[in-house]
């Protein structure tokens, strides 16, 4: 299977660290193409690969898969074996669910706070609505943490696609140095220790922007 | 199995509609909790079944699913001889990646054309931005009509989650009166005459709302 990630800047493309997360998880072998975002040329080159404009999309064979979240079901199927999923049938079902959560939700915080992995500093004032996504996705590591998360560091235990798409809140929440609960901070701890993550932050760090 | 699947007003909910629709595909048995919107107590009723505070909601054995996507994924897995999804898996990728891209986005069209199952008039002056949602989701139906149509006159053939995900849509363009493309205008005609959204639709015309 010959596959293709087109994904956006790794220091601001949240939604391309989620789809490269999750190609990780599979150990799915895959070339990447990178497309500087905010460029003259930037939606004529996206357009090339992609039917929406937007990155991330994954070029199979078959044709495109586009948005990270039909990604990671695609990958989730087609490498079984790597358990992008939790086993846990309701595990699996409330993961989808903080995932979808993820992916039409929490707009304070993409909107106040965009994912910046060079960044290292706080804002100067919290806006209310952003303070509330945080609560709410603190309260929600907890829950999956508590529920369903031995064996393992990550939300699931093991690390699935829903640590894919919280790791970069996770970033966030680190390099705009908001104050957190403990098991919310240990979350984060764990995303940064995760080799796959840390493998896309150092790149990022070494990114020229211009 | 026992299912409880807890709704908005069915004349304006379109992610309450998604849900329940995918239900109908599954043929899963299960009772209605209908929360009506925009009252001083509904935040709170919600609140006491939906951890985010949002309707759909489907209430298990095992505890809460949320957000329509998660939920169809759940009932896609739970009912497999259903075939929630395309049996392709190619097929399935498109499926999910139109879903997800209907989850995250076409934010003007429903931001200026909200769903309302008793309208039926044009808006004054369509703007520009829902317009582009409009085309973008009118080509996205003639591709999947024209590439994976065969054997029904459903959005992959016979009726999946990608139509219980674009019913709604269907449901906007008929009852804001836009003028359509012939591929698009013949999927509105088959989501209105799809026996499962008609059910839903029905009980739209029906209800009493304050």
């Amino acid at each position: 299977m010959s596959l293709v990630l087109i994904i956006g800047d790794k220091t601001y493309s949240s939604w391309s660290l989620r789809a490269a997360l999750a190609m990780e998880l599979a150990e799915a072998p895959y070339s990447e193409v990178l497309i500087p975002l905010d460029r003259p040329d930037t939606r004529a080159r996206i357009l090339a690969h992609s039917p929406t404009g937007k990155v991330p999309l994954l070029q199979t064979e078959e044709g495109p898969v586009w948005d990270s979240l039909a990604i990671g079901e695609y990958l989730a199927e087609s490498y079984p074996e790597a358990y992008l999923w939790p086993r846990g049938e309701y595990a699996r079902a409330v993961a989808r669910s903080v995932c979808a959560e993820m992916h039409s939700g929490f707009m304070a915080l993409r909107t106040h706070l965009p994912m910046d992995l060079k960044r290292d500093q706080a804002v100067d004032e919290m806006p209310v609505d952003a303070d509330a996504d945080i609560r709410r996705i603190c309260a929600l590591w907890a829950e999956c943490r508590g529920n369903f998360g031995e064996g393992g560091p990550f939300l699931f235990g093991h690390a699935s696609l829903a640590d894919a798409f919280f790791a970069p809140v996770a970033a966030r929440l680190r390099s705009y140095r908001v104050a957190l609960p403990e098991v919310a901070a240990a979350y984060v701890a764990t995303v940064y220790q995760w080799p796959a993550f840390q493998r896309w932050f150092q790149a990022a760090q070494a990114e020229r922007l211009e």
